[in-house]
């Protein structure tokens, strides 16, 4: 059922790739898994890291700097790949890295010839959860979430659709508000069609306008982030959570970029942040 | 003279890319800098860090997890390439992963057609270190050494050849003894013709056995690597170690392999060793 494509041993535990049939898409997924170092019989938190536009789950995998962190705080960590792949998946028509393969966006597409296919949303918060909790020591009760870039919308979006699952949210220069940037209108406009009421549960923004709710937030953003004021506008989701409540940690930093040498270098801080939150819960845990 | 090919900030300091018409080589090379976090007008550390077959100065620079340690510890990290490159480069016949381009063996190569531009030797050790101390804020009394698999055995020959240099060696997996393993006999043999004793002063072992000496060397080798038993064999160098008095620490792993994700498992350890061993000559230098 899982085929491993690869295995290797690093910071005491056991970095893998996995590649699968796929229900969800119809087509073959890939997804990396880091289990750390841990007893027989134990079970053990689980991060789900989204990716960004153009990336597969190796991105994070070889450049994320993630595993020391997990290793430390006994953290698995999952990395699935951003949109189906393979001779029978429709792409941009152009061809471009903005939509299609590597960018699905993490929302069941609607709109034909991607409706059959572009199923991420389903596939990440249903299929394969599933498998990651029929096959590792993951405990379901332990699960956050983060991503980068279009990934951060997809961590910040089934994030707050799922309060009750994910006790951590948090982001690296996240697309906050798809509804309002050209990456996510034509995105969303392309999976979901043209009614933008159709979007809202898409758009963590509109989420959060609609009534949805996180304990807390944790994102960073570059300064040097090229990205920042057309497509990713943090300020959004800081205007959104401070009329509703959340308490959103948002970090500016100078001089950072969009690349892994970014998200590289605050992943220990979230991984840590995520962990105290994941204690809690276990600590909140009936003995 | 440097043309810069990228620069990202990372862990508070700065990973670069370069590029340069090379004279050692006659080729264009490519190199890549992270310089950490300093004062303005301080002179740091450098450690060098030589890459094995296959690669270039990107596997270390993406995958190497080097960076967190370097800037903690104040040390900048030069990753060179492993081979020339370029229309005029001459490449194995049979375009084998282990001979001719990335897998230059850091050896001044004496045989046609090499002779003319696999010059590693010369670059690694005069070329670039002049480009180096040139450009960036490095301290030439303050250099060490490390390498992986083919770059092992480089930063064991070059830092064997230049103790008053190179104030750490280490190595991950290193290619100890090119002259009794396959992949040395191809690359030296056809580097540098088929006579044999020029072979020693590029096998750490022989080194060892004609005279050279080193304070200390820390070697990391992973048990489930595919290449221990045929290609590397620590053994030997253990053995010559042993009877000329050299402090090895070698640590065996067991289910490590040769990838990256063994290298970025100890690289934080082998930052550390060196740290300790620059700190040492900066505390012994006049004040």
């Amino acid at each position: 059922m899982l085929e491993t494509i690869s295995t290797n041993r690093a910071h005491g535990g056991t970095q893998s790739v996995y590649r699968h049939a796929s229900t969800a898409t119809g087509s073959e997924m890939t997804f990396s898994v880091y289990v750390p170092p841990h007893q027989p019989g134990q079970k053990l938190p689980v991060v789900w890291f989204l990716s960004g536009l153009s990336c597969t789950h190796a991105n994070v995998t070889e450049k994320g700097e993630f595993r020391a962190a997990c290793a430390a705080l006994g953290l698995i960590f999952v990395a699935p790949d951003t949109s189906p792949r393979g001779e029978s998946v429709p792409d941009d028509p152009a061809g471009a890295y903005d939509f299609g393969l590597s960018a699905g966006f993490y929302v069941d597409a609607t709109e034909p010839p991607f409706a059959r296919q572009y199923r991420m949303w389903t596939y990440v918060t249903e299929e394969l959860p599933a498998l990651i909790f029929a096959h590792f020591p993951a405990d379901p009760a332990m699960q956050s979430i983060m991503g980068h870039s279009m990934g951060g919308h997809g961590a910040l979006t089934i994030g707050l659709t799922f309060p009750e699952r994910f006790r951590a949210i948090s982001a690296f220069a996240p697309i906050v508000a798809p509804s309002q940037v050209p990456w996510g209108e034509k995105a969303l406009g392309g999976y979901l069609g043209g009614d933008r009421e159709t979007w809202r549960r898409h758009d963590a923004v509109a989420l959060i306008e609609d009534g949805a709710r996180a304990e807390a937030i944790l994102v960073d953003q570059g300064l040097a982030d090229p990205f920042l004021e057309q497509q990713l506008r943090p300020e959004l989701l800081e205007a959104a959570c401070a009329s509703a409540g959340i308490t959103l940690t948002l970090t500016r930093r100078p001089h950072y970029d969009h690349s892994y040498y970014f998200i590289s270098t605050f992943m220990t801080d979230h991984l840590r942040w995520h962990a105290k939150r994941l204690d809690k819960s276990l600590n909140a845990a009936p003995a």
